[in-house]
């Protein structure tokens, strides 16, 4: 695919980047890295984009790690780029201008649980399934899940979202403060665990979603909540997608606080049937989830239920059976291999748009009737409750002809979605993928606003470089 | 009480401040006002600093109102306040250095309501009682409530927040999107309708919070709810204060979606009692409020009563009469009157602290043992959900010795919160009157931080100078 990603950027002077390599390896060992798998591992690992290898990896254990390579590669003007899982859509990890990537994967402890407060202190490097493995003893859950077992560190990073951020919101919502290593080495710390305050600018809001262009997170605290008492999971088939969406804006509306509503479009609910082996009707799907006490649930799915059939719902089953419940969703979550089943030497183009609620059927049937025009494939699955919904277009990367019609598609949805009064990305990030939609979403100011911020924080350009705000 | 305000702000030169109101008058006529009483006025009105008038208070009608103020003031380097309706705590609406006050009052259209999307569109001058007003026929309520019926442009610019604040958030998280006058006079859009969004660094929340110092809301996107079908309200004496944060913790920790949970020590019962003619016990009191269907209201109610009696809850009553809730949140809406009302010569001196939950009755405990220590009369009331509670402090300003042990006893108020990983303040905002305190919080780093993302917004220092960061 065509993408031509803005950047005037300058690698280091070669001078410059061996003399960072030789303190970092004077400091790290074995810890530094520069084999080019490994580099190679360390750009971009499920996207489409084209990978740009850093030029030397260290894997760090500790938060003085961390501010030891910023220091190393400051002194030198040479970019250091943050890497969690590499789970990233947007080309987050890649280093277009090369640099050193600071592997977190090490850094993966708890450093405190404080249940009576419901909130954590964690490194970045520990996953949201090694979190959730950790708390479940006391009886206590991280409730975002971007189906990736991606780390914290990156989510907040890129403002991840997913499945229940429709009850609990995104990792906006989650995240109490954050400890960041500046461009100088030292900390700043944005917030304290109290719930709420009005202390200041909102540093812990500029960190998260600044996909490592502002500094490096070291440290999180996060919002942890109760897991709840009674779980159920329901599916529901509708004739058209509009019928779906209705029905989730008036569960919304009188505030059925449902914890997951996801919509698989018919493609994606054919996909799901041959690789998951199910037998759903073929026609739009929601699955829900309800959380509660055993009585609100039920009222919840009954409510809910209601609602289904007036809006030309069929069959509404639930089940607060652990093992059905698992299937259903482990169908969704498998949601991205079943379409790279479909066909599997080509590649899959992950995508997200987000619209207000109201445009989501028109925004979904128009992207519909672009593939048939098109003549390409893309199922579609949304986090229906947030307007936000993801493509997995297949393309072979070999057939320039497909690859064109892939990239007028995708030209095509953000706009749609943008002109809907919605967003180019509900939760992916900008990354390098989306640089050139900002402009037409936030206008010429916004993005003025974003690179003084940019200047202000780091003025040396070493943060991640080439990401998020395109160059003026 | 002696509060030194850290300034190094200069006036503007008499020439270029005639020269400012100058060009305002030709632009605004009799919408430039200029007379003492008027700008006393919009310097702080319900705040123990000294009253430190603008210039002048030109009366804003639309946003090429603000645009056209800004401009002229930034060519001439005056400074701009914006005004709502100058509820705020902590000086915020303070002229230090002089300058011209933008007041919003009438700004206060109503521009689009969105209900299948929950969200509205309004100018900032719009009040969250005229809102809720408005947005009633359509079944829909703006949750956020700190008591006065603020402006919503100021409530977005304190972050406030208030009763309601434990389940539905506070204004951080109920704003989707801004529309902000920066120094040139030209517009910054922040985000979409979407209901959320990865696109670029998070400058919506950047302003919230920011006080107006880093620009003028011009407009403000805000999500709204369904009014519930059935609110219930209820209250509950405790032996202590201990047992009463206790219940709330294990409520919150149970999931039981509480809507307002606000704690009265028996000072603030007192004091209630006298107030608002009721025959409430004289020990801590819990007011809650539970919305939901009707089976959910009773269920929550009864799981909250069990709960209670655990923690050494006396009688638990709960009532759906519209009549019996108005007259319990009436009492604890009067509590600022009612304090007031118990030595009618005094200042009544309004601070809030948030710490961890956990932490909150010893933090209660302290204080109280504080103010009896120093011979002072505070009665407390707490966001209690949120861990965020509020002092009410009876001074004398004309009694030095009463003032300087007032002065003590706030310092002491901070300095515990803080050192329970609290904040200075959860609602009530920087302003002045607690830039003391934001090096202790976060670090000389944070600040270091919010310079340079002031300078970059505002290089020119002219939106609303003197506030939040305090000077290097």
């Amino acid at each position: 695919m065509n993408i031509t990603i803005a950047e005037n950027l300058k690698r280091p002077e070669p001078k410059a980047l061996a003399s960072t390599l030789e303190q970092l390896a004077a400091r790290f060992g074995n810890r530094l890295v520069t084999s080019l798998a490994v580099r190679e591992q360390h750009g971009h690992t499920t996207t489409w984009l084209q990978n740009q290898p850093p030029d030397a990896v260290v894997m760090a254990q500790e938060t003085a790690d961390i501010q030891d390579v910023v220091r190393i590669c400051a002194k030198n003007g040479v970019p250091v780029i943050a890497f969690g899982t590499g789970t990233s859509l947007e080309g987050q990890v890649n280093a277009p201008a090369g640099g050193v990537c600071i592997d977190l994967r090490d850094m993966n402890k708890v450093l405190a649980v404080h249940a009576e407060d419901l909130d954590c202190v964690i490194e970045p490097g520990v996953t949201r399934k090694a979190l959730n493995e950790y708390l479940r003893d006391q009886g206590l859950f991280f409730p975002i899940d971007p189906g990736a077992d991606a780390s914290l560190g990156g989510m907040a990073s890129t403002r991840a979202s997913g499945t229940n951020a429709v009850r609990y919101g995104t990792m906006r919502d989650n995240v109490l403060a954050l400890k960041v290593v500046r461009g100088d080495g030292e900390i700043i710390t944005t917030g304290t665990r109290a719930k709420k305050s009005s202390a200041g600018y909102d540093l812990t809001h500029l960190f998260i979603g600044a996909e490592g262009t502002l500094g490096i997170i070291s440290e999180i605290t996060l919002k942890l909540r109760g897991i709840p008492e009674t779980i159920a999971a329901a599916a529901c088939s509708f004739e058209t997608v509009r019928g779906a969406c209705q029905a989730v804006i008036l569960a919304i509306q009188t505030g059925i606080p449902v914890a997951r509503i996801e919509l698989l479009n018919t493609a994606q609910v054919k996909c799901c049937n041959a690789y998951s082996k199910l037998t759903l009707p073929e026609t739009p799907l929601l699955l829900l989830e309800f959380h509660g006490t055993a009585a609100d649930v039920a009222e919840q799915s009954r409510n809910f239920g209601e609602i289904a059939i007036e809006c030309g719902g069929g069959d509404f089953t639930w089940t607060t059976k652990p093992e059905d419940r698992t299937k259903l969703w482990q169908a969704r979550h498998d949601a991205y291999w079943s379409v790279k089943a479909l066909r599997p030497g080509a590649g899959v183009v992950a995508t997200d748009v987000c619209v207000p609620i109201s445009r989501l059927a028109d925004c979904v049937g128009e992207t519909e009737d672009d593939l048939e025009r098109l003549n390409l494939m893309s199922p579609i699955v949304g986090h229906v409750g947030d307007g936000n919904f993801h493509c997995s277009l297949l393309c072979d990367v070999n057939d320039a002809d497909e690859m064109a019609r892939g990239e007028e598609f995708m030209h095509r949805l953000v706009e749609r979605a943008q002109a809907m009064d919605g967003t180019c990305t509900g939760e992916h990030g900008i990354g390098q993928g989306k640089q050139k939609y900002l402009k037409a979403e936030l206008g010429a100011e916004a993005l003025d606003a974003m690179r003084a911020l940019k200047r202000a924080l780091d003025p040396q350009n070493i943060f991640n470089p080439g990401k998020i705000v395109p160059a003026a």
